[in-house]
């Protein structure tokens, strides 16, 4: 299925100057969410995962969904401050700032095979501090999974040694 | 299947006095969060459900599988600022703050039948503002499910009209 009619472009957020992907109107559309989610999966099925790993907060909708459809557990990753338990953290730089993500630091036990799912892969800097969180924990990345990839961020370069999946690729306005 | 002894009970979080109910231990674990899915969607499989909306962030991680199963769509509830496009909002108070939720306003068409998801009933707040949130766009809501209740933080009787769905209940620490 051709995912870019049902994602909206919504110019000028979060700011000026960006052209923002809304992966909302697929979720909200009952047959091409699952189209998307049995898309997202299929690569997956004879990987006997253990963990798909959601990242907060998009992330978490299509996380327990695959997670549920591959017969794997699902682990989260917070936003700092998030989870109630005893936590591993690591950091990566925005434009500007600096954000923390946390993961409960029993959630993936060591040779588990592990899934990353997000909705996004635009700079990698979440994807890549999500992968450190897993391998600090023993986890064997299996694959990460986006369903929108925007290759002139730089992410997918980034975490090329992964070889990120997903399910449509823009250059600026331009599927490519 | 008796989910108490997967849930990870933490005292003292988020502040002290506080026996806070952790969810993300029924995720983790793959026969327990197939079996709640499972269990959590069977009251609706014939209610032909048009939206499954689901509530920032742990609520996410069930509303994609339940929408998937149900074969409906998934919409979402977030804190404010998080939405790209046009919202509508409702603020609710916490115990010393107030908390602002929002939906994007094409989410849900008049008429379309609702079931609304989070991870846990307490005072029912942010319940409350859902509802109120999908009544706006002229949802009609079939039903509210959750997977912990707790009884004594009146969030049961505040929705009673809804009459909310949960698969476990405690009082204190006991399951009731």
């Amino acid at each position: 299925m051709d995912l870019d009619p049902f994602i909206r472009k919504v110019p000028n957020w979060p700011k000026q100057g960006i052209l923002f992907y809304d992966v909302t109107t697929l979720f909200e559309n009952k047959e091409v969410f699952a189209s998307l989610v049995e898309t997202l999966v299929a690569p997956y099925v004879r990987e006997k995962i253990d963990k798909v790993v959601g990242i907060d907060a998009r992330g978490f909708i299509l996380a327990g969904v695959v997670g549920y459809k591959l017969g794997a557990g699902v682990s989260l990753i917070r936003k700092k401050g998030k989870l109630p338990y005893k936590t591993i953290a690591e950091s990566y730089t925005l434009e500007y700032a600096s954000e923390t993500v946390e993961m409960h630091e029993d959630t993936i036990k060591t040779g588990e095979r592990v899934l990353i799912i997000d909705d996004l892969l635009a700079t990698g800097g979440t994807l890549e501090a999500a992968i450190k969180l897993v391998e600090r924990l023993g986890g064997n990345i299996i694959g990460i999974a986006c369903v929108v990839n925007l290759p002139f961020l730089g992410g997918e370069t980034k975490l090329k040694k992964y070889q990120p999946y997903s399910l449509i690729s823009y250059q600026g306005e331009k599927v490519v």
